[in-house]
């Protein structure tokens, strides 16, 4: 059955526009190709910045059967590519691809000018060692992207006009969406690195502010990783009950979440004996000094939710406003108990380190009391499985 | 002259991909309908998730020509939409596109099922009041994202089938191209929101920073202010000696130049009385201190060199390395004075605040000694230009 090549055209360029990884396009598009035309092997060549060429990239059938793919680099001077570099404008033989056996032809017949001889022969010689019988460009503007090379039809035809035709539209298809494609990936990757630099400053000041409380060192980073192990349990035993936005929020607010710490004076939170009823109201403004660092953040107002009420608990006993029980935001009672954990187990001014056991029966003591009862069962379950 | 449609599409398609801003492409879309095609008007409405219905985005022609584009909204439970929705997959004519004429004679002549008759009146109604002769939607899958309305050709023929295919496939590349577009939106926005996430942390772990040495207040903004200024103003001199992305590095080391100010113990930052030499060469410390909270961020390896070397001199007699001249990185350099200048005009524990004029006098004294003499000249053009 003859094939509807503007149908399939049309078509594929549909499916291509929503490939955004130029590897899996040319994937797609090298094995339609096969499959379409039906022909021995089709192999595409990507241009590569770093390499100064172009890639084998993907390959059906015969060529580099038994090489890795990126081993095999035409040059960015090789006479293929300078080949079609030069005549981009002025088709030599009617059309952008080149047919082995009408470029043959034209050599033999003396059909070709003078000066241009030597280099056609160069190249035929070239497509003889690729085995590929047409060569098909794909140029964005004048940027040669990359070269689509064919091997023979399995049933021994010619390649007609009509296919040449859809070979080449494809192709400028493919220079189109290859183009697109990088684009996205380039912004995804700079997204990406904006939100690992926002990350890290972040962890680093964090850090620096954590580094003043003397005591305290590594609290903030072990915090932020039981919270993120709890919320992960949590996940895992009911189905995903956090989106990933979640806790990318609750990363944050693990991070930030002594931030306020900054606004209360050295002397205070180094203090070796016991503080006084005054001092310990210093401290406990801390989680409203971190609110008012940050407030005028409209994006972080969701991770600001643990830096204010991780020091609530459960019974309505704790502060700053006195919620009780599931008035407290998830986040917050998450962060609560990697933080009390957390400060159990390290050696604090006014008291030694706990054992990791007495911490944990503590949790488990004040469960429903200082900790909400679903987090404090999903951090005692972790410990069992001694992933904390 | 006939149109080579197919050649059209394939042009146009070729350029929509690379529109990002989905109105700006429907634009591109509209105007070349209504060229080619030669007709009376043509518009487009999009898909608004806010206002839940299609909002008139691009009109060429009559339609609206008095009216503000966005105040015309077809809801999403009105009859057009009602019926595209309703027919998507099964066409009452044959075709996508629903063409007045051929629906009101199959109206007229009984060639409609009974059931159907009377949504199709009200939809040629709607037709009528909207003087159009043929709507085309836009799906995307299963989602009907615009709809394009023509009016009459201006030579009054009829519009014929290959005319319509044309619409038809132009249409439907539209509905891609626009998902392509909004996604590509969307990326960059996330982009933009995470950029400021990190600059509006950065500037408030900054601040907070800044609030334990009690006579600094402002002065990071301030110093950050200034440092841009002295830069673009360096741009407007020289024909872009900086690119944006020299900006933003700027802009990160001049909020982060400071940051070391953490490791320095508060009794010394505010001490009243002089300074011992111990105690000076603690503050002298708080560069490295920065460089070293920072270091491990691979993205902020050039902003690192304001916060390292803002205290460096001109002549070589500052801190932490003693660099002289040229070797001082100009971002640092520009900091420097920016620095230098906003600390003369504020009060400190040690003495108060210098006058305006006293500062500019200091700066231009300083020039050469002290200062990068281009900054130092670029600062005082802004003085006099009032500016600063």
């Amino acid at each position: 059955m003859a094939i509807d090549y503007k149908k399939e055209l049309e078509n594929a360029a549909r499916n291509m526009i929503f490939v955004h990884d130029p590897d899996l396009l040319i994937k797609m598009i090298v094995r339609m190709v096969v499959n379409k035309a039906n022909i021995s092997h089709a192999s595409f060549f990507l241009h590569n910045k770093e390499k100064q060429g172009y890639l084998l990239t993907v390959s059906k059938g015969a060529l580099a059967k038994k090489l890795p793919l990126d081993l095999i680099c035409i040059d960015k001077d090789d006479v293929l590519v300078r080949f079609f570099r030069e005549h981009k404008n002025s088709f030599i033989f009617g059309r952008e691809a080149l047919v082995y056996q009408e470029a043959k032809a034209a050599l033999v017949g003396n059909k070709v000018k003078q000066e241009a001889k030597q280099q056609l022969a160069q190249v035929l010689y070239q497509m003889e060692l690729l085995k590929t019988v047409v060569c098909i460009p794909s140029f964005f503007r004048d940027e040669l992207l990359g070269l689509l090379l064919l091997g023979e039809k399995n049933i021994g035809k010619k390649f007609v006009d009509e296919e040449l035709d859809f070979f080449e539209a494809l192709n400028s298809n493919v220079a189109m969406v290859i183009r697109n494609a990088q684009l996205f990936k380039q912004l995804e990757y700079e997204l990406e690195r904006k939100h690992q630099l926002f990350v890290r400053t972040t962890i680093a000041l964090a850090a620096a502010i954590e580094a003043k409380d003397h005591y305290t060192h590594g609290h903030t980073t072990r915090v932020t990783n039981f919270s993120l192990e709890i919320a992960q349990k949590i996940n895992q035993n009911s189905k995903k009950t956090f989106d990933n936005k979640f806790l990318e929020n609750l990363h944050i607010a693990s991070l930030l979440h002594d931030i306020g710490k900054i606004g209360v004076p050295e002397h205070i939170l180094n203090k070796r004996s016991g503080l006084t009823i005054g001092e310990r109201n210093r401290i406990k403004e801390h989680p409203m000094i971190g609110v008012n660092i940050l407030k005028s953040i409209k994006e972080l107002e969701f991770p600001m939710l643990g830096v204010k009420y991780h020091h609530e608990r459960f019974d309505g006993l704790g502060y700053p406003e006195g919620l009780i029980g599931e008035q407290i935001p998830l986040l917050a009672s998450i962060i609560s108990v990697a933080d009390s954990f957390d400060a159990m187990t390290t050696d604090r001014p006014y008291r030694p380190a706990l054992v990791r056991d007495e911490a944990i029966n503590e949790i488990k003591k004040l469960s429903g009391q200082q900790f909400c009862p679903r987090v404090a069962d999903t951090f005692l379950e972790l410990c069992q499985e001694g992933k904390i």
